[in-house]
């Protein structure tokens, strides 16, 4: 066979593991956070690898509260697309105090030190029926920063739900804040 | 020559040209969006494409805002690595308005329509000495929601600059309220 016929016919093979690469490093593989029982791990570089999608600021007069959340790799792309998330989806909300100061536009309010930190997993298949942290199309977990890393919620439906109840026809997500899962 | 071997020397010249067109990608190429002398277009695709560092909200009595800020693919990788903006960065602002309701958390406010639109292009060359809206190693540029796509700014230092003066030691840029400009 003549060597360039030879070289040309393995390109597309070439072109599809350079593409199977790439998409790997975008993928939404959030399950390698949870252990064989459901036990969710904190992403560690969400921050560097992560999509910001959007914030809320919360006024408090207990102190108030700037919420930053995070989605794994290519899962903004895939909601604007298919207006859901895909299963393994990985969502990292960051709940902040804040700091403010007087500018020129008004009282502007920032994100401070973090306070806790939510963290939930797409799960579409009803994973793990026996684990009180899985349910209702999730995997939940929260996290504070006294111990970054020990998942603290013992039971989603009375640590997590109820202050997702006004969301729960969005999949339980405040997508309506979050400007980067829309287009336009 | 063996054709096993053949294939193996063209290889790094194959990963070449993958890793090229990966990188382009990523690139902070902001000169694209400028003309000739120095005009500035609103990138249109800033929402699929390029990623969002952080929002500020603003109480103000007349109107309280969300500004979400958003920057070129690579941008924040080139600022966590570097502390400074890669020559090329692009920077878009939504200024919005806001909705809130009375959640579990607080009164929580999040961003509704778009009133105006800031872009900054970073230019550490000095490119555009006799345009007024290149200068302090930026194009600044202005666009409102009636008609996104003119720019209607015509002299930074007196349409820009003067709600940039607290962040003047951070190259002009609130850097402080962007937590994926910073790695923790």
């Amino acid at each position: 066979m003549h060597r360039t016929l030879l070289l040309l016919l393995w390109l597309p093979a070439l072109g599809s593991f350079f593409g199977a690469a790439a998409q790997n490093r975008n993928s939404s593989d959030g399950f390698k956070l949870v252990d064989k029982t459901g036990n969710i791990r904190k992403p560690d570089d969400y921050r560097e690898t992560y999509q910001m999608l959007g914030a809320y600021t919360v006024l408090d007069p207990k102190g108030n509260q700037m919420h930053d959340t995070y989605a794994s790799p290519g899962a903004a792309e895939y909601y604007r697309r298919n207006k859901k998330f895909a299963d393994g989806t990985v969502l990292v909300k960051e709940v902040r105090g804040t700091d403010h100061a007087a500018m020129t536009t008004g009282d502007a309010h920032w994100g401070a030190d973090i306070k806790v930190w939510f963290v939930l997993i797409k799960d579409s298949k009803g994973r793990y029926k026996n684990n009180s942290l899985w349910g209702d199309g999730w995997g939940w977990a929260l996290f504070k920063s006294d111990a970054p890393e020990k998942q603290v919620a013992t039971d989603y439906k009375k640590d997590c739900l109820g202050c997702h109840i006004p969301a729960k026809a969005d999949d339980w997500i405040y997508v309506k804040g979050y400007p980067v899962l829309h287009s336009k």
